[in-house]
C-alpha cells in the first residue's frame, strides 16, 4: 500500500489510477489513504465544467486542457456521469476526443460513474480530486455529463464553476430551475458561430442582473471551442476567479463553506454506516412488524435508536 | 393543538390542511403530531403516479379520482413538485383541472413544493400521506411533476407505482436511465388515440422482458384519459396490486423495505440535526482554518466529531 502511495505522490499515473480505484471501492482503507494524501493537497485549482448534453463541454474541456498544457501545467480531468454505471479508467464516448492526450504524462484522464462508488459519486469525485491535487496536478477539471441536481452537487466541489451554454437549446428555464445561476462563476456561450449565440449571452446577462450582486461578477464569454476562439479569455477569467477566491473576504467565505460541506458529507456517510449496522442488529427483533401493525410508530422507534447510539 | 387533531381525525378538511402545514414547517411539534396520527393510519391504498411532463398525469389522476369516487371512496391527492418553491393548499396550474372536485368533502387536494419542507419534500409527502390515511381517506394519489431522481424517491412511498407514458416523447431511454422500470408496478400508455401508442406499449413490454421476473408482472395498459377509455382497467389493476402486496411473500418484503426506508429517513434527519448543532458549536474553534491550512484533514475531524456524539 505504502509503495503505491509513494509512487503516486511521485507522479506515477498507474499508481494514481489504482489509488483512486482503491479509495472508490474499499472503504476500509480509503480513510487511511485519504489521511495520508490530504497534507499534500491544497495547491490545485479545481475547475467544474457543467452544462446540458450537447453543449460541447468535452470539446471545451479538451481545448482548455491544451491551453493549460502550453503553460506547462499538469492537468487532471475527471469526467463524471452520475447516471452511468461505468467507472474507472475506461475512455468512454466523448473521452475519445481526448485520446490524443492519453499517453501524455502531464495529463491524467479519469471517468467516474455511480457503480462501485461506495459513498456516492460526489464523495468519490472529491477524494479523486484530492488525490490528483496531492500527486502534483496543478489544474483539475471536473466535467459532468448533464446539469441535473447530482451534477450540481458534484460541480460544487470546484473552486471555479463554468457553465457551458449553447444557442438553440432553450436552456434558460432549466438553468434557472436547477439553481445553477447561483453557483456558476463563468458563463461560456459555446458554438459562438451559430445563430443566436449573442442572444443567449444577452439573456444570461439579463438573468444575472436579476440576482443578488456579489464582489465577483460572473463574466459571460463567447467561445467557439472547435475553432479555438475565446478559450484563452476563458482561461484568463478562470485565473482571475482564483485570485478572487484567495484574496477577498467573499472568496474566503466560499472556501469555508465548501470545506464545511465536505466535512459534513464525510460525517453523514460515517453516520449512515452506523445506522446500517444498527438496523441489521434490530432486524431480528421484529420492529418492522411492530410498526406495520401499529404497535409502535417510526418516529418513536427512530428516537429509541438515536438514544442508543448518542451519548 | 388537540382540537385540530380531533377535528382532522373527524374529517374536517380545514383542520387536515392545517395539520399538514404544521408538520411540514414546524419540526418541534411535528413528531408529537405524527406519533398521535400514526396509530390511526395504515388503511389507505397509496398510489404513486409519475411520468414525464406532458404525459397527461394530471388528467389521468383526475380521471382515476372520478372512478374511485363512484365507488364512494374518499380520495386524497398530493401533487408534488420538488423543484417548485410553492407549497400549501394553493391550486397551481394543472390543479385547475381538478377544481371541480375542490368543494367536494370526499376529495382532498394538496400541492407540495420544496419551500418550507424542513425535512425535504419526500419526508413531508410521507407525513402528509399518513395524515390523510389517518383522517379517513381510502385512496391517496401522489402525483409528481416529472420523472427525475427526487420524483422517484417520492413515488417510492407508494404501495403501487404507476408510470404514465405517452407516444412521441422518446421516454424509453430516460426511463431506463432513471431506474424507473424497476419501481413501476403499472405502465400506462396515455393518449392511446395518438399514433405510436401501440409501439410504446410494445417497447415497454420488451424492456420488461429484459428485467428480472417477479411474482407481480407489471401490466402495460393503453388509456385515453381524455376520452376516459381504459381507466377502469387501470383501477382494477391497481386493486390487483394491492391484493398482491398484501398476500404474497414478495409483497410483504416490499412493505418491509418501504417501512425500513421510512425509519431510516427519519433517523437520518434526526442525526442531521445533531450534526448541525455540533457544527455550530465547533465553528468558533477555527477547525475549518486548520483543515484549509492542512493542519488536520476532514476525515480525521469527522472521526473526532463522531467520537464525541456516539457512545
Amino acid at each position: 500500500m505504502d509503495t503505491i502511495l509513494e509512487l503516486a505522490l511521485n507522479g506515477n499515473q498507474r499508481s494514481i489510477g489504482r489509488l483512486i480505484s482503491l479509495v472508490e471501492t474499499n472503504s476500509a482503507i480509503a480513510k487511511d489513504i485519504m489521511k495520508q494524501i490530504y497534507p499534500n493537497s491544497g495547491h490545485a485549482h479545481v475547475i467544474g465544467i457543467t452544462g446540458s448534453p450537447g453543449s460541447g463541454k468535452s470539446t471545451m474541456t479538451a481545448c482548455l486542457l491544451k491551453h493549460f498544457k502550453s503553460e506547462n501545467k499538469k492537468v487532471g480531468v475527471i469526467a463524471v456521469d452520475p447516471s452511468s454505471p461505468f467507472t474507472g479508467g475506461a475512455i468512454l464516448g466523448d473521452r475519445l476526443r481526448m485520446q490524443e492526450h492519453a499517453l501524455d504524462s502531464s495529463v491524467f484522464i479519469r471517468s467516474m460513474g455511480s457503480r462501485g462508488s461506495l459513498g456516492g459519486v460526489s464523495r468519490a469525485t472529491s477524494d479523486a480530486t484530492h488525490i490528483l491535487d496531492a500527486c502534483g496536478y496543478n489544474i483539475i477539471i471536473i466535467e459532468t455529463v448533464g446539469v441535473g441536481q447530482s451534477e450540481i452537487d458534484i460541480v460544487k466541489i470546484a473552486d471555479t464553476v463554468c457553465l457551458v451554454l449553447v444557442p438553440g437549446m432553450g436552456d434558460d428555464v432549466q438553468i434557472m430551475k436547477a439553481g445553477i445561476m447561483e453557483i456558476a462563476d463563468l458563463f461560456v456561450v459555446n458554438k459562438s458561430d451559430l445563430e443566436g449565440a449573442n442572444k443567449v449571452a444577452t439573456d444570461v446577462q439579463i438573468m444575472l442582473n436579476m440576482i443578488e450582486k456579489k464582489e465577483w461578477i460572473p463574466p459571460v464569454l463567447l467561445v467557439s471551442s472547435v475553432e479555438d476562439t475565446g478559450v484563452q479569455e476563458v482561461k484568463n477569467k478562470i485565473y482571475d476567479h482564483w485570485t478572487y477566491i484567495h484574496n477577498s473576504a467573499e472568496g474566503k467565505n466560499r472556501r469555508y463553506s465548501l470545506q464545511e460541506m465536505e466535512v459534513k458529507g464525510i460525517l453523514k456517510e460515517d453516520i449512515s454506516c452506523l445506522v446500517e449496522t444498527l438496523f441489521n442488529k434490530y432486524k431480528k427483533t421484529g420492529y418492522l412488524d411492530d410498526i406495520l401493525n401499529r404497535k409502535t410508530d417510526p418516529y418513536t422507534f427512530a428516537e429509541k435508536l438515536i438514544k442508543e447510539i448518542i451519548k
